[in-house]
């Protein structure tokens, strides 16, 4: 079945310049762009944009936690580590493989809605994840957080997740080219360091990418440094992260942009998380020294529960403004960079090929603005990206496209029973609270 | 008519705790909140809220000039003396009374739908602002920009502003219960000192209010200390702006709170305005320092062409998060201050009593909000609060009701024609960009 956008802005995601014309989407692809003045082929559906619609690439939320959707609100102004050791980590002990599938499921809903097509999770019951994003038709990058903790039966925490983890690879990697598993060894602070060197050697025997956490706050610093005796760079390069392929780290608040200079990152995307730095006080990772360096950069929101939303194009704004304001330049975090990070470059790191940028061929994830609104007078061609960095919202979505299929349209899920699941996930909010 | 809020949380404004019950708009103003348990009384309209919607004091944006919706996207990314020199002014002289009272208008579309009540303006041609209030039935406290320029006829530029301001002044203020007027010196350095002071004084012969920008970017603090030879806190005490009732200083980002020690500010309002501090650059103003001290504290977008959005629930969730960012605590600028910062203190700041809050006898100026999202699963009467500046965005609102009377309800303004306005605002651009 084909689809035809018709006279609308096209933004591809790489180019500055918006083009006004058609687009055809065929099979699940982006089969063909014509110039406005072009007539327009025929197609089954027709989405007549009126010269007020833009098409956009989907976004890709390079880091989240999406089941915390069960846990939002909870221990709201308390620090990083009160947070999860206070209220995160003993409500995540009562969470039931039902109850994860349920939350996904309902983070599902809010990321169709704010335009989100990829999302990368790390969390655990990594099963109830993948049916759940795969029963929804969502593309997803997907690793169990490896932990060390107590054995049962004699088998280490950290073996047996990591089980889990190469299970999930086995059984999901691939499937319907919606999913692709990395191996998620959580932090350097919760898995010790041989574990992390042999985790990486598995992922670098089997060509499996990585998925952890790094640097979050200045306490993680500390630690590598008088724990671990090693420079975070050090660490980086005896355990093999620097140099496995496919390797996204979240964070990297503390990191330091120098490092790029006498360690080759260029293989690592570093995931930042601006909204949730900031709700935590873990700090402003120097996004502008970074952008100069070569090492990939993409954009996440991390876990409901310490953003709070899950809204890729609120990231992209607050990530676009936040940086300005830090460096005290107006050139700061342009939006160009920005949007590049929240779609492109997160489907880039996790492995996701001709996903991310609107061009011939590549496969249709997108997603569709209206335009006629009184925050876009004055948008064109030139300064489309502008206006949607700058002046839109999430809210101005009409269209959610995967694979080129609608899966959320005029606020409308396919497939997806919105309320069954808020009362399911209204449930399992009940089961963690008691 | 009376219009009845069955089952619905209300949030006051300055209780932490949201309560779950009735609340009755008679009249124009709140009649009565009922508890959960008692049975509703009887109205001519009733919303029903199902336990499921809230319902909030309308927002107050303490700091913009609406009409700059005219100039969105107009240099982006220059700094802030680049940006109004090569871009704003230019632009602006090209604009006429009629641009101003159809840019009004369309902003007041944008205002409505997110949620604000009641925006604070300076700007000129301020006659066009004014009818463009009034005809919408939206609040509004407004003042001409007064700056210095050339002469015309022999009377100065500066002259020229007052005598407009106070014509304002004379015809708007008090209108209809929905303007109160005040004057509005530009800035110390596009008013020249003596002027200052007479316009101070004029003020407070008067009993007329003051809206001026002060120390938005460090250009000027090197100003005020090269040019004028004082401290910021003498221009404050010389020029009568700390003593004088009713200042609202826009910006402050490079103000002292430590000032506050040493010099009376309590009856000064700073105009916050982090979302446009950030994008031009200007800085971060130590928000949970000046939380601290005895001044007044309000919340506002500025203009749309530095923001580039006139959406209050979005500045809430930007200082939330930027604060805490900065310093480095998550307990930085709490919720419930900076929920109260973006409707009491702005009402008050302004002149308008009993509204703000919702209280009581106090004017019905009230958000009703759609809590039947994924996003508000967990929310209850503890943590609404919370929710609201964290987790929610103005996309939840469903209705914004100014002295009882709905203007905006479930996607439709009430009196305001809004094809009709972007169709005419869509001209006035054109016509500037020519």
């Amino acid at each position: 079945m084909a689809t035809l956008f018709k006279d609308v802005y096209i933004l591809d995601g790489e180019r500055e310049r918006a083009q006004l014309g058609h687009l055809l989407v065929s099979k699940g692809r982006i089969q063909s762009i014509f110039e406005a003045a072009a007539a327009p082929p025929q197609a089954d559906k027709v989405v007549d944009g009126g010269g007020h619609t833009a098409v956009l690439p989907g976004f890709v939320n390079a880091h989240t936690h999406a089941a915390m959707v069960l846990l939002r609100g909870l221990g709201e102004e308390a620090p990083l580590m009160d947070w999860l050791q206070k209220k995160i980590w003993p409500a995540e002990a009562k969470l039931t493989p039902d109850h994860i599938y349920w939350g996904t499921t309902s983070a599902i809903l809010e990321m169709l809605a704010t335009g989100t097509t990829c999302f990368a999770d790390m969390y655990f019951e990594m099963e109830g994840v993948a049916r759940a994003a795969l029963g929804a038709g969502i593309r997803a990058a997907l690793c169990r957080g490896i932990v060390s903790g107590p054995p049962v039966d004699g088998v280490s925490k950290i073996d047996r997740s990591i089980e889990e983890n190469l299970g999930l690879f086995d059984r999901w990697h691939g499937r319907e080219g919606l999913l692709t598993v990395q191996l998620g060894p959580h932090a350097p602070y919760t898995v010790p360091f041989a574990d992390m060197r042999r985790i990486v050697e598995i992922a670098k025997g089997r060509g499996i990418g990585l998925h952890f956490h790094f640097l979050e706050t200045e306490w993680e610093f500390g630690y590598i440094r008088d724990e671990l005796k090693m420079t975070p760079e050090t660490y980086l390069r005896e355990t093999g992260l620097a140099d496995a392929p496919g390797v996204v780290l979240a964070h990297g608040v503390w990191m330091d942009p120098t490092w790029a200079d006498s360690l080759d990152l260029s293989r690592l995307t570093i995931a930042h998380n601006p909204c949730s730095n900031m709700k935590l006080g873990s700090g402003v990772m120097p996004l502008d020294t970074w952008l100069d360096k070569n090492v990939g950069l993409a954009l996440g929101t991390d876990g409901a529960s310490s953003n709070n939303r899950l809204d890729m194009w609120g990231e992209m704004r607050s990530a676009a403004l936040l940086h300005k304001g830090v460096t005290r330049s107006p050139a700061g975090a342009p939006a160009l960079d920005v949007l590049r990070m929240a779609t492109f470059e997160g489907a880039r790191a996790f492995g996701f090929a001709n996903k991310g940028l609107i061009r011939e061929g590549w496969v249709a994830d997108l997603v569709l603005v209206d335009l006629d609104q009184p925050h876009y007078i004055g948008a064109d061609e030139d300064n489309l990206v502008s206006f949607i960095v700058y002046a839109g919202t999430s809210a101005d979505i009409r269209g959610t496209m995967i694979n080129g299929k609608w899966l959320y349209k005029d606020g409308i899920y396919s497939g997806l029973d919105k309320d069954e699941i808020l009362h399911k996930t209204r449930e399992a909010r009940k089961a963690i609270m008691e």
